[in-house]
């Protein structure tokens, strides 16, 4: 009999192919689920088999061996060595089969083009005129010119309205004057802007006879076509390392005096005329939806790093082995402990949900997208506020579940050999990058705010079907009944606590105070229930999610997980349904978390190696698919740069003498 | 009139200044408490002085710009600058002056001594005959020798009966032959094993005639002290590159059937006749307060570590400014935003509990050792239970605090120059060495347990005075009354849950369940126990240490600090204690949070001031004593390897081809 799950291979640790023996469910349908179809899954395994042919896409070292120069050099190898061979490898028009590519081969610690697909030609397609694009977007797509996206100062992130650079019209010459004026107006964080582009799309306040018309987008070259150095006017340089990417040239730039043509001006929305008059764009607000749709995919793509995380981790557990339980004979995995699954198993829910959430979500960005093209743009707040919320509670957990993951490998998580610390740097940079998350929870604050205030002007039929259930009345709870009254007990929760920071942000306002102050001093009770809002959403998508599933075991094991989910996620925020659960439903639901975790402990392996995560992908030693931890921790040591001689120059160089010195 | 706050000087960013003139009480004041006397804290600030005077005690670059062999090569380069001045410097009987000259010039990644004093020294102490103290300890001390303390194997962590490298005595020779039998019996870990020391205590187990005597400690010579190569036999190397330490080179170590002689197990405690004849140690457990030390210190290190990041946000946050309240012709500083406030003070509460429940938890440990002296080893099980509780708690929240801290920056804190995600590494390290967090929890949760069966078998009386609540009854809570009666709510929380895990625990054994088993099953509820138990020991000593403070000014403060740690925590803890406070006395607390946030405001920069981190010791770009964040960001950056060429040798070879190619 063939074992359901389809990573059991000889040679493997004895104790991983005990636990995937014992598996329900078939982990390639488990993955066919997890990537939305069984023909993506099966592409993204032939993808990786691909790349493992070719000895030149592996990594020339252990990335954590390399310094900055090193990783920075090894991206732009790597890329040459892609280019080279993309046709053999992926269908190059499929988006998801390039970022499988790219995700394996590259990792996550930046590379050259890294922006140039993802800010720089959507940017173009946005905001550059028909002309212009005929112009731009080809040589950008044919990788002629590398580009980046420079919006955010120094001084400067989320307030738009404070960025300082200026683009001054003259209409003698028909050109756009860039200047920098002051420190805090120097871009600083664009990725690929430090070493790697020569073009940029920059954003800059227009300036037309001493009128700021506020800031507008433009196209404008860095460096030179042939030498690669900077163009005279244009000061321009990397921002130094980071917490992670530290293979990415995030970078800074400034201007003095720096003249483009009038032409410049992306000018698909608005225009300057030779003779300086500006053209309006026909419509304002227009170009929301590129951060809803940033944001929509970082569920996904969050929900990912941290399945990441998970597969190191609970592999791991189950071959590190720690203390005894009755068998005294022999130390027990340390994933048989209840504190190791408490850690673990509710983050794989978790995992699991985010991705859920994320297909849920951009199906909805699609839809909307749609209705925009018809002329229904009804929906655009809704969806911005959801993505706001979504992005700050996903990253959070993310961060935090890939800590606690690295934790629980004990000391080798804290190497680099696991990997995980990294992934952390990656995944938690998440929570500042498109839209801090404070400022993030508060936009939608302001939207369940304003949908209080519609209650209460007697127009609840208006909401709507996120925020419905503000307007409805708590129902009786019975746990008995499965899943959906978990997420009553959600909407209870939400609920509440937006009516609470609603009535705490009015009382204050009618009180006197200002609306700013009056929202500052309810801004963190907002915040809560921003989060709870949140939370019910990817408790609801992932009850649905798995409602729609047809394979019946893959149906079974989630729906196990799925209880993990809805008792852990109601526990931690126990503290919120105090008026609606008697103290023995909470014991009833704290009892049915510790049953759940017991329940899913023997698909935990089988659900981890379901995300089908190479060995190349991964990059860690603790999580590598054979088990085979000890020997190959050893090798990476061996192999690390400081091993290369026994004794340091460092050593003779100064220890030596000290010890000398004190035999005197 | 001079300001209250002593770190005004002209040039500085005016929004400091601003801040520091509006502090209500003498920062030099309160550092004396922070420091313990007025004395130290001055002489701290001697030193610190004395060190800006000596420029090969700077960093010779960012620290984050050097790759680990320019980091290990910068430990070992001031390591011989330190020595030779230290007498200029400070006063070498001094543990305290010494710690904050290594700590300010060192800074916190590590170098080649750190294991030396702090595990090398205190072992042959504790473990060498006063002969073996003889031949060894004056060398140590005169620093002839370089050592480390190897006990941690690579399979190897928390239990040490699993521990497998042995010392078999050969009686024929008078040697003991050690040996690593497996991979995962490689030593590794211990830091300076891997390329500084020469010298360890290793533990292995005595076998003797076949028989295992359990794990010992052996002094071994590791390298040659003249050509620093290993001995033959010895295979020893550095274990690669960590989550933070870099500057430290954590080792391994392999034995091949290694000889020393007989007199090289340390055997203050036990010895080996030449006949091979074991003498045993008079006591047993004899070593359990070298932990507690341990720990116990370990309380005001994180505490240290937490005011770090915070100095560096509070000040940053005074300095940011970002978006707008009322007024709208200038953004408003970042540390007026309710959210912001929330994400900071609660944690400068905390730093400073943590620092004072340091200072406690070592007056009981020295306490301890006065009776252990005298005969009395009664405290010994209620200390090692404490301080394991308080390191999970401290290491945790310390964290946690750190990276709220770092995400308060926005991107800027994502950036080395904050050096936040570098004293994040350094702090969260803790989590997981000198015992991993969930065991340590589970310790005291046995002791939790114990005291609880104590109470059940009629013996209240005998429970010590830190676990005498258990036993007692909940009363009426009066918040009006101050934070004692916000002490009552954490006891209230403490021994519900620990009775309520007890009697789990309790009724599965009696179920019929192993014990082993019905304790795993137990087990997350038991180590929520024992950390609200902890944070009641820790708001009771920081209530405490407040009380007994003489200036006025600094009282005052401190209780306002006081107010914000009383009421976040009991907020934090809130489903706990749901069967005492009634829902109007929990939105009490929560307004009273609110309220102490604002009160706490004006003196946010004072109080990280007090803390008095030199510019050197923060290395922060964004925590800068003057403020002048922006300017110095720009050189940082400009300053860093990757702008040494305008043209990196990455975009010549690989990134300039590729387009090149395009246009063809």
């Amino acid at each position: 009999m063939t074992a359901l799950n389809k990573s059991i291979e000889p040679g493997d640790s004895p104790d991983l192919t005990e636990e995937r023996a014992s598996g329900t469910f078939d982990t390639n349908a488990m993955a066919a689920v997890i990537y939305g179809s069984d023909k993506f899954a099966q592409r993204r395994r032939e993808i990786s088999e691909a790349i493992s042919k070719i000895p030149e896409l592996a990594d020339s070292a252990p990335l954590p061996f390399l310094d900055r120069f090193g990783k920075v050099t090894e991206g732009s190898r790597k890329l040459s060595v892609i280019l080279e061979n993309i046709d053999k490898l992926i269908d190059p028009s499929s988006y998801e089969e390039g970022l499988h590519l790219y995700t394996e081969v590259m990792g996550m610690e930046g590379h050259p083009l890294a922006l140039h697909e993802v800010m720089f030609i959507p940017a173009l397609i946005a905001q550059a005129s028909d002309e212009q694009q005929v112009k731009w977007l080809g040589r950008a797509r044919r990788r002629e010119i590398i580009g980046c996206y420079a919006q955010t100062e120094m001084g400067h992130g989320s307030n738009l309205r404070a960025l300082e650079t200026t683009a001054t019209y003259s209409p003698e010459t028909q050109e756009f004057i860039l200047h920098s004026p002051t420190i805090t107006s120097l871009k600083w964080w664009p990725g690929a802007l430090g070493k790697s582009a020569n073009w940029a799309v920059v954003v800059a306040n227009l300036i037309i006879r001493d009128k700021n018309y506020g800031p507008h987008p433009f196209m404008v070259q860095l460096r030179d076509e042939d030498s690669h150095e900077p163009l005279p006017g244009i000061t321009v340089g990397d921002i130094g390392p980071k917490m992670a990417f530290n293979g990415g040239d995030n970078g800074f730039l400034g201007f003095r005096n720096y003249r483009i043509p009038r032409e410049y001006l992306l000018n698909r929305h608005a225009k300057v005329e030779a003779d300086g008059r500006y053209v309006k764009p026909p419509h304002a607000k227009i170009n929301h939806s590129a951060m809803i749709r940033v944001r929509s995919h970082m569920a996904t793509g969050q929900g990912a790093l941290l399945a990441h995380a998970l597969v190191i981790a609970v592999r791991y557990s189950a071959v590190r082995r720690q203390g005894y339980l009755e068998d005294k004979s022999r130390e027990v995995k340390v994933l048989d402990y209840q504190t190791q699954q408490h850690r673990l198993f509710p983050s794989i829910a978790r995992a699991y949900a985010f991705i859920f959430c994320g297909f849920e979500t951009i199906r909805l960005y699609d839809q909307l997208l749609i209705d925009v093209q018809n002329g229904n743009t009804s929906g655009m707040a809704d969806l911005h506020a959801l993505t706001s919320g979504l992005k700050s509670v996903v990253t959070y957990q993310t961060g935090e579940g890939i800590e606690q993951a690295r934790m629980a490998c004990g000391g080798h998580g804290y190497s680099m050999a696991s990997y995980i610390s990294e992934i952390y740097g990656v995944a938690i940079g998440g929570c500042t990058y498109e839209g801090e998350n404070m400022v993030m929870l508060l936009q939608l604050g302001r939207y369940l705010v304003k949908s209080i205030e519609m209650i209460q002007n007697g127009k609840s039929r208006e909401l709507g079907p996120m925020v419905a259930y503000l307007a409805e009345n708590e129902s009786e709870i019975d746990l008995n009944l499965g899943p959906n009254e978990y997420l009553k007990v959600f909407e209870y929760a939400a609920r509440n606590q937006t009516w609470r920071a609603t009535e705490k942000f009015q009382k204050l306002r009618n009180s006197g105070m200002s609306n700013e102050k009056a929202w500052n001093q309810a801004s963190v009770e907002l915040t809560r229930a921003s989060r709870l809002h949140t939370r019910l959403y990817i408790m609801s998508t992932f009850i649905n999610h798995v409602g729609s599933i047809v394979d019946q075991k893959v149906k079974g094991v989630l729906i196990d997980l799925l209880n993990v989910h809805v008792t852990y996620e109601v526990m931690d925020i126990g503290i919120y349904v105090q008026g609606l659960l008697s103290s023995n439903q909470m014991d009833l639901i704290r009892n049915q978390l510790y049953v759940s975790l017991e329940t899913i402990r023997p698909n935990a392996v089988s659900l981890v190696d379901s995300f089908q995560i190479s060995d190349m992908q991964l990059r860690s030693v603790l999580g590598r698919r054979d088990g085979n931890v000890y020997e190959n921790l050893f090798k990476w040591a061996k192999s690390s740069p400081l091993n290369k001689t026994d004794v340091l120059p460092s050593v003779t160089q100064y220890l030596k003498p000290m010890m000398e010195k004190s035999k005197l």
